[in-house]
């Protein structure tokens, strides 16, 4: 039992050193340079609030705002959602300069401060390797005793080919989210494509590998490299199958006549239910070709009227779509079981999840970035500790944590009584605010910021993992590697491999993929009943080869079910994003928050990387 | 293994034997002995529909009617709220007289039919009940191997004191639910006393006990007793306690000066929360003294107007609150984690749920009922076998199970593979929809029909009991017998005995009872962090007396982690009554549907009672 007890003076005000030397170009604009060396220009940060009980909220807050949003919230939101700094600057390219180009902003003098970081996922993982960089010293305190990386999970040498693994939680990285691959090519983490539609069995991407390239709404470019232009991802065959009501077709045979399957709906739509669902949906799409002001305006406005509409309410008064046409977009669409929630994350949703955008994945596996980022953190990590209270004062932080018996995922095993304490000058807490519902914080946080930690609304997600001798799914005219099949049994999503490792004959089939309510039918079950029902589904799509060519292996994660986790990831029920968002993200005291859940991408890798670089500055900064 | 092959001949029509004869007297009307009498009169029942995919929903059907429910599915959802006959009959006192009476419809001639019950809830050993009292053959299909009752368990025997018990699942009867309160009258279950508000220790009620009565709409009067109207409960003490933003105050307190509680929510609100409430409730709540054709217009028009509203949209948008006076109500009223249901939910639940009804539990626990029923079925259920295939034709039923291993809350075990079938000419299928989900049904059943099953939404609810030496709550000046207290912290509600066993000092405490959002963040913890977790709340509540008096044995149950269970009973999303309700209940072929999800008082006992008489009723007539 460690007692470290850490003086902690109030940080003075000042300029101070900038440690870290980025090894990418800087191409950023004078702007941008600028923000850099001015100490008033991180204008992300937001304001210190008292941990005090109860802080009424000011008048213009959303707590005082009877009847509606408040169009003050709603603006504030839209810069949060663009990352439009206070001053009009670009966050994101603020964000790439310090975490990738190690470009810091300047902070006061002696302000080498001992720095609590709560949770070894990617958020607390990158603000610790941020706070080091810095000058900082860190320690980062994980509740799990084996494992480092939260919800970036990669199942590892426990299928029948051991060079096989897969994906417990994140899986595909978007191409337009540059913080994360470009954090992956600085780490030394070779991406390849992830085929979010199948391609043709041995086709091959051609040229080289692109660099990450962000332009910024400011007129900057950034970039980790130089584009030959030479790169040509294979195109996709869009022969994964669709299965629902008793009728099989694939992809791209219900792009060139839908109208059979919708009519399986009893749906009259003429199009494919995605195309419908775009078109419902036009009126509230912010074009992403407009000036940032347009963008703004045109979110604000979003935002302000529709946060309080579920994407049930929206699609049938607004859109003035049947039951039909709902159950038919919901199922082919991932819709069914998210209807009741905001929205806004469906919107957000769809332009991130599309068929027509790119996506790469992480040699080895997600867990790579976060291994990666872990491996120069050694000695700052403690494994196995749960924070159980947080003490914080005008000098300092404390931290108490217990050591849990059990697994990660253990249904039984109880609190060990011996009790950790840290000290140190700050803390950022990382960890879902599903799991801080359950730490003591004294004194308590400010009333908004513990209305958003009891109400967040946490979505489920659960994968079941099935192991096959063979690439069975590759074989034939039909064959295809990559991609998705969906349909209506309560697997729902079906994913394939995009990459199988030189040798390997198999391949792990993601066989069932489910979110909310979906998710949770799954989630009452034992894992061996999940492997024998995700069997039986694919059986349906596929017949009884699926059957002979399991190897017996599965691995089932549900994230609504992980004792550390406590769910998938945030999503808004309506007006949860004007309620409690901003509150996500205040400053308690010397508390800072981080992780995907104080972001505007929730549930991905980039925006708990978002955060990290925000919590950073504003812990640096103080 | 057995292989039983039943010859299943459709039965012809006609008249036949009503068997059983009720023990208490029977006080309807001529219009409700007509319809024991007339074969025309069970318009309860619906139609037949054919179990073939996908049946295109009549166009008058919510199916096909855009943006916005049907006026035509609004009535007809309110006379199944209302329990209103296609004639205007009085559904309840029918079930009353069928249930409680033993009076039967008549049936057609040679009408003896093997009837397979899939579950061993309340609902399925009803329904199992009445089939056998009318001469007809069952099997019971249980999945679970130790024990019947489904969603009805009382933990008994697992605490210090061998004497004490405690609620898993349903553990209050209100007043006005004549079916179970008659029905555990029949069955000779005593009943006493539960106290929604706390007395004070020592009250006790005076008088007899007076009878279940029941006043139908029709204007007859159905009781099981003579009132000799001297019954008397003791009143409400109210000293059960408010703990939210860190103040503390009794209920009684609340009552008097509600605005520092208020306030501490920054809502400005003068009355009482609840009070507040009703009064945002008015204009959608339909008077119960009206006539029934006004009450039936009243719900059709709320049903048809708010079921598409979530309770958040009716409160800001129609109440025109503001945030924080939701957030007042939602925590002290429990709406919060379930603002995103249909308002609907919350207008029935606000009038079962009240201080001001009267409540009563069984003798030996809520279990004592359905093991009451299930006695004399000893040998007409199979335990153990959990149904994974069910095969229906013209000419009858066959039902495919699997032996599981693992235990009812086991987190790991595969299926096995011995296969039982049962072969029958009806079934009825009393599991719920989120278990249904993983049957396989040949062929499938009607479109609307899958779409309930898959998209009905289950809640998520879940206790923390823990047991202690002494009734420390009952011991001075601020001691109270019962009632639960509320609090912000993540236990929300903690409900405390009404009832203890002579010679017990100490009594189990239902520290945490969740819903929803609250319950899911329970559910991802293992059972020893649950029972820490909600030690510390009742500590914060009562001070270091918790600690020194917990014997040390908790309980817990969560309903959503219950691998036959998948969750604790149907709630509606926004638009899902009008969309999937109706469609709950058709008959398939020769499948019949029964239990808690298939009424309008979901989650309640008396609403699968309903559904069990229903269903016989159904299979009966054939």
């Amino acid at each position: 039992m460690s007692q470290r007890v850490i003086p902690s003076p109030d940080a003075p005000t000042g300029t101070g050193s900038g440690a870290g030397v980025g090894r990418r170009a800087f191409l950023g604009s004078a702007a941008a340079l600028a923000a850099l060396t001015s100490s008033t220009a991180f204008t992300g940060a937001p304001q210190v609030r008292p941990g005090t009980t109860p802080v009424p909220a000011p008048a213009t807050s959303p707590e005082n705002f009877p009847g509606g949003a408040d169009p003050a919230a709603s603006r504030d939101l839209a810069r949060k959602l663009l990352l439009v700094g206070d001053d009009g600057s670009d966050l994101k390219l603020l964000y790439l300069n310090v975490l990738i180009d190690g470009k810091l902003p300047p902070a006061p003098p002696t302000t080498a401060k001992k720095v609590l970081v709560i949770g070894a996922g990617v958020a607390g993982l990158t603000a610790a390797t941020l706070l080091k960089a810095a000058g900082h010293q860190v320690v980062v305190i994980e509740a799990n005793g084996n494992r480092v990386g939260g919800r970036i999970k990669t199942f590892r040498g426990i299928f029948a080919d051991k060079a096989l693994h897969a994906e417990a939680g994140a899986m595909r990285l978007p191409d337009f989210h540059p913080l994360v691959l470009a954090l992956a090519d600085k780490l030394g983490v070779q991406r390849h494509l992830f085929y979010n539609a199948d391609i043709t069995p041995g086709a091959q991407p051609t040229g080289t590998t692109p660099p990450v390239t962000y332009r910024a709404f400011t007129g900057q470019t950034w970039t980790n490299g130089k584009d030959d232009g030479t790169f040509k991802a294979p195109p996709a065959a869009n022969r994964t199958q669709i299965l629902v009501n008793s009728r099989q077709t694939s992809r791209a045979a219900y792009a060139t006549a839908p109208a059979d399957i919708n009519a399986s709906f009893t749906a009259t739509t003429a199009t494919t239910m995605s195309q419908a669902l775009d078109q419902a949906l036009r009126k509230v799409t912010v074009p992403t070709t407009g000036t940032i002001t347009a963008q703004l305006d045109g979110w604000t406005k979003v935002l302000h009227q529709y946060d309080g509409h579920s994407t049930h309410r929206y699609l049938v008064e607004e859109a003035g779509w049947s039951p039909a046409q709902v159950q038919a977009a919901g199922t082919l669409e991932n819709l069914t079981s998210r209807l009741h929630y905001s929205l806004i994350p469906t919107l957000m949703d769809r332009a991130i999840i599309s068929p027509t955008n790119r996506y790469w994945e992480l040699e080895g596996g997600t867990a790579s970035l976060t291994d990666a980022l872990a491996a120069p953190l050694r000695d700052d990590i403690t494994m196995g500790r749960r924070m159980t209270r947080l003490v914080h004062s005008q000098t300092g932080v404390r931290v108490e944590t217990t050591a849990e018996s059990g697994t990660e995922d253990s249904c039984d095993g109880s609190p060990t009584t011996p009790t950790d304490v840290y000290e140190g000058d700050y803390a950022i807490v990382t960890i879902p605010f599903s799991a801080l519902r359950f730490c003591t914080v004294e004194p308590p946080m400010s009333y908004p910021k513990r209305r958003a930690v009891t109400e967040l609304h946490y979505d489920s997600a659960t994968k079941v993992l099935l192991e096959f001798k063979t690439r069975f799914w590759e074989q034939g005219p039909g064959g295809f590697t990559g991609g998705g099949c969906v349909s209506d049994s309560p697997s729902r999503f079906t994913y394939f491999p995009s990459q199988s490792p030189p040798g390997s004959k198999g391949g792990v089939v993601l066989a069932a993929y489910t979110w909310s309510d979906d998710a949770i039918r799954w989630d009452s079950l034992t894992d061996g009943e999940r492997y024998a029902f995700a069997l039986n589904d694919m059986e349906r799509m596929f017949g009884p080869v699926v059957r002979r060519e399991y190897t017996g292996v599965g691995a089932t994660q549900s994230w609504a079910r992980a004792r550390y986790a406590l769910g998938e990831a945030v999503i808004f029920t309506p007006g949860q994003l004007h309620e409690l968002h901003a509150a996500s993200r205040t400053v308690e005291g010397r508390i800072h928050f981080a992780g995907e859940h104080t972001s505007l991408k929730a549930a991905w890798i980039e925006g708990a990387l978002e955060s990290a670089v925000r919590t950073f500055l504003e812990v640096h900064q103080r």
